[in-house]
């Protein structure tokens, strides 16, 4: 089959020939790929960055967002059939270990990452496992969800983590309303009636989030803190989920908190640095964010089925990779890229 | 009546007569004084440390860790009457802001702290507030419980928070075993069958914690990141309650939990500064804390009751609350100074 | 000033000339009543049902679901000011008792009910506490409003405490479509994304049902176990919330409850009557359900100022008090009859 | 192998040789067997309670607590290897269902459960699953603890959901000190530090749970909803976990509850009959509780290596089965039979 290949770092990807994967084990399924998310992660392995944590072996395949059908499963695999509108975990999890047993299958302790640190998904098939497909609703197609696999999920995590607390009448201030806090805030609007702050450097993605639902908007032009403050009646926020990570964002958006609120650390990038004494007199939290659950997948293809949750993409033919690349790259994506069979 | 008192930074306490106080408002408890705790914080308000943040004004009467005989009420008070034994919380709280509403008083929107930013207990009375007094079991004296009115309310407050996630199987970081992680290391013992691991440069204190329940000791002597990792299995605690703050500890406590773990922030001095991508990778959460609710000292009254909170003291006559300070100061208490009637 | 007296059961209430109340006590808050909501209750306290379990001594004044502005105000009163429209929570707590000081006031240990066993707000003027008023938005008004301080908020607190376990996906049954169902159903389509799924009797009210954000409506003929299995996937719902609990609604809806399923009991008349080995095997929960509490109101009001939680009602001047209980009664009113001043 | 099996109901079982059980799966564990626990449930089977409910085909290998030595596994097992020693969770579960993905395996939507609706555990294998075996402690023998595999583990579940809501100065009330309540003291005195109130008929099963640690205890003679009123200031218990569920159990249970307490079933036999007006106007809250999962046996067996559960057992080589199941049906046996190899 054709497979987009790392075959070194800072080299262009190929597209190359290489076997179809088969079922060998119990537990594995072959999906054939109706969609693969174009991540700036992609652009991180390229450069490198993640080859001494992964050690993975070169040449693979890249490409951790994926959905598409199933085309072949392992004798013991009774959730899903051949045919079936799936999209994919990005983990193959054990099932085994305590973390699995309860629902939190992100800490499996020996999961692997196809498209980091096994072959992945730039391809016309990817073999995962039963454990990682999620059956999706007959009115989505794969290459409209796929991108909801990682990026999508890992908002949907926060999001909902933070929802879990949040009362009518509170405040929840997200910062970034890029690729993940476009999603997040239509999972918050969908699971929660506090009110939404939105602050972003761009005014277009500002203007954008208040057209899906974002109860008020800041540009962060150096006065914003103070604007979120004036929103919420000089006290700040009970949650802020911190989609940026970077440039500053969490030291302004510590001071965005009220008391007892928490900080959700999605976006990543920069220290949080914050003095032991601002954390035990005003008692906030900071929680980390990683991707979600495979539940948490089942709950977002929910919300996608029923339109609460979408997703702007940009389709790309596979041997258009570099394409999509580039223009990711150059930020000419609205949305998300997506490479199609 | 005799009180002792902040006449200015930088100058010793001194005795003096004041007077007495007196019920005015429907909700006033007036305590004749059976034990005023002696705390650290009394000798960072004679430094001039919390002058600009409460600009309470001089003189007035320090002391905020008090226990009683209720001598007067007002005529709304209807949870104690007069003679009864109790202990006082160190809040005056409003009882009608949301967070009060919750039982979350201490983000009260209007609190008062005596012996803070009013007249507080080194004194023969102390004005306090229906809301504020618990009563205790005959079994106690108000001089033993003095200091767990709040060194020990801060401590049970972080200790109850982290117990309600622990589990048989789980194990538990307490970073200092002095005054504050000494009523900790007892309070997880009651609430939790975690394991403890105790971390403490001073081998005595780590000696007397096993000599209470820790069941894992570790003196900080540069190899104890290592030795907690092999006390659990490589993988770190599911739990860390650092009561230090300072000094490294928080580097050194974030490498001792596990993923997906709490750091229970509540000793202070340093800044957390810890990358975010270490956060999100490992799903970790900072979890402040400030001292405890009313109904917290009320649980903690209960644990000392049954005999399974128990703190040390060195008793002084008030008018030799200087030789208890110097003695503080210099590091001779064992345990807590307490100024007695 | 007029009140509207109960002066003997089975005999038709009166309308009279009583002292206006006064602020005696720190905390009293007078309230000039802009509303007050005719309830089924009134009937049945007329008939004697509450008689003896209250042992009110009459005349007294009825009337238990009030809003209006506040009047005057007692010497501690800090949270709300003369002139401010103001809903008032159905009870009079202490803020002293272990209840209350979790934010559980409706369990306080010393509570009244004015209305009920003390007077109430069919009148000009009703007295109650600073604990007690809810300060509302200015786009909101008392006569609109009153009917959710007692029937309103019952239904939230059920909906609220249900919405907390839902996720995207499970599906919520509501039984029964009146009065109290009817914002059940706004509360639930405002916390949670769960499926709703309405059974009534009555056709119009299950039509209604749809209009305000039902998902799926199911008419209880005779068939509606099987309609409501058939659109759960045979498996049943997540929640069950029971509004009406009488006519062998509690039989039919156990039935209509998923393994490991919450039943929440609201309505009341017949017994729940279960055999132990159905509740173990299927590790179904009955969980019950009392008015909800001030910090519940709060959130409702939060609603309601939104827009999402709206009620119907039909407006009589007091001394109309006989043609609105008549009507109530024969069942004329749609929505909520209110008596204005 | 030697298996001792149900031959016909109301007939006696019967010994005899059976194929040894092969791994035939990939996820397939065989155990050999070092205890199989006796149990009330064996009876009833014999009698033919469970007979429509599994449609087991006869012959079959009866026995459902079991505890051994790993023989052999699958291919794709990871978590046991040869020779270790393990307890066996009584379901075989998917791994795959919502339910075994949120950690709730007692749930699944496909288990099977050896002993009951396929071959059991009296026997000198046992076929199991990866997903069922938990690893003991070195100092943990399988004849030991093999009962606490399913009359053990219900009671562990039960009183860990009790005590994630218990607070130091609350009660519960432990309906019932045989085998179940027993082990159910026991896990709470390890959870919680509330105080226990054990009730039971029998003087010596009381006198037997003050010895392991119960609080108060009182003999069901009659006046025993008073006693319990008594020792709870006349509020009745904040839980009530009832582990007899017959016999006029839950109607005088339902008495020693607190407003606002939660009322756990555990024992079955007659109805929960209780008036939805007393649920709504004290809003208790009755919870199901069905078998623990498989979280629940890792945590339960951390418990017993640490020496906080243990039971009194007596063993009996595999073929004087019958003496074993005569001795239970007679009372003769304290604490828990045993079949041993």
């Amino acid at each position: 089959m054709k497979a987009v290949q790392v075959v070194g770092y800072d080299q262009p990807l190929r597209l190359t020939e290489v076997p179809t994967p088969e079922v060998t084990g119990p537990y594995d399924v072959i999906v054939r790929i109706g969609g693969a998310g174009v991540c700036r992660t992609d652009l991180h392995i390229l450069e490198g960055q993640w080859a001494e944590k992964t050690g993975v072996a070169l040449p693979y395949t890249i490409g951790h967002e994926n959905a598409g059908w199933v085309h072949a499963i392992g004798s013991a695999v009774t959730n899903v059939t051949e045919g079936d509108k799936v999209i994919v975990h990005p983990l193959i999890t054990c099932g085994l270990c305590r973390a699995c047993r309860f629902g939190d299958d992100v800490h499996c302790e020996q999961s692997l990452f196809p498209g980091i640190d096994t072959a992945g998904g730039y391809a016309e098939y990817l073999k995962t496992s039963a454990r990682s497909v999620v059956r999706i609703d007959d009115s989505l197609e794969p290459a409209d969800v796929a991108a909801l696999a990682d990026a999508g999920l890992t908002a949907y995590h926060a999001a909902a983590k933070a929802a879990r607390t949040l009362r009518p009448g509170d405040r929840c201030v997200v910062i970034g309303a890029g690729g993940l806090g476009h999603i997040g805030i239509q999972v918050l609007k969908a699971l929660t009636p506090a009110e939404l702050v939105v602050v972003d450097r761009n005014p277009d993605a500002v203007k954008l989030a208040v057209s899906i639902g974002a109860d008020h908007s800041v540009v962060a032009d150096g006065d914003h803190v103070q604007q979120v403050l004036d929103l919420t009646g000089g006290h700040g926020a009970e949650a802020v989920i911190d989609f940026v990570g970077e440039g500053g964002a969490t030291r302004d958006g510590v001071r965005m908190l009220r008391r007892a609120g928490d900080y959700h650390v999605v976006g990543y990038g920069e220290n949080i640095d914050v003095p032991t004494i601002d954390i035990i007199s005003a008692e906030i939290n900071f929680i980390g964010n990683l991707v979600g659950s495979y539940n948490d997948l089942c709950e977002l293809m929910v919300l996608a089925a029923q339109g609460r949750v979408r997703l702007h993409t940009s389709k790309y033919p596979l041997d258009r990779f570099q394409d999509a690349l580039d223009d990711l790259d150059a930020g000419r994506i609205r949305g998300r890229a997506i490479l199609t069979p």
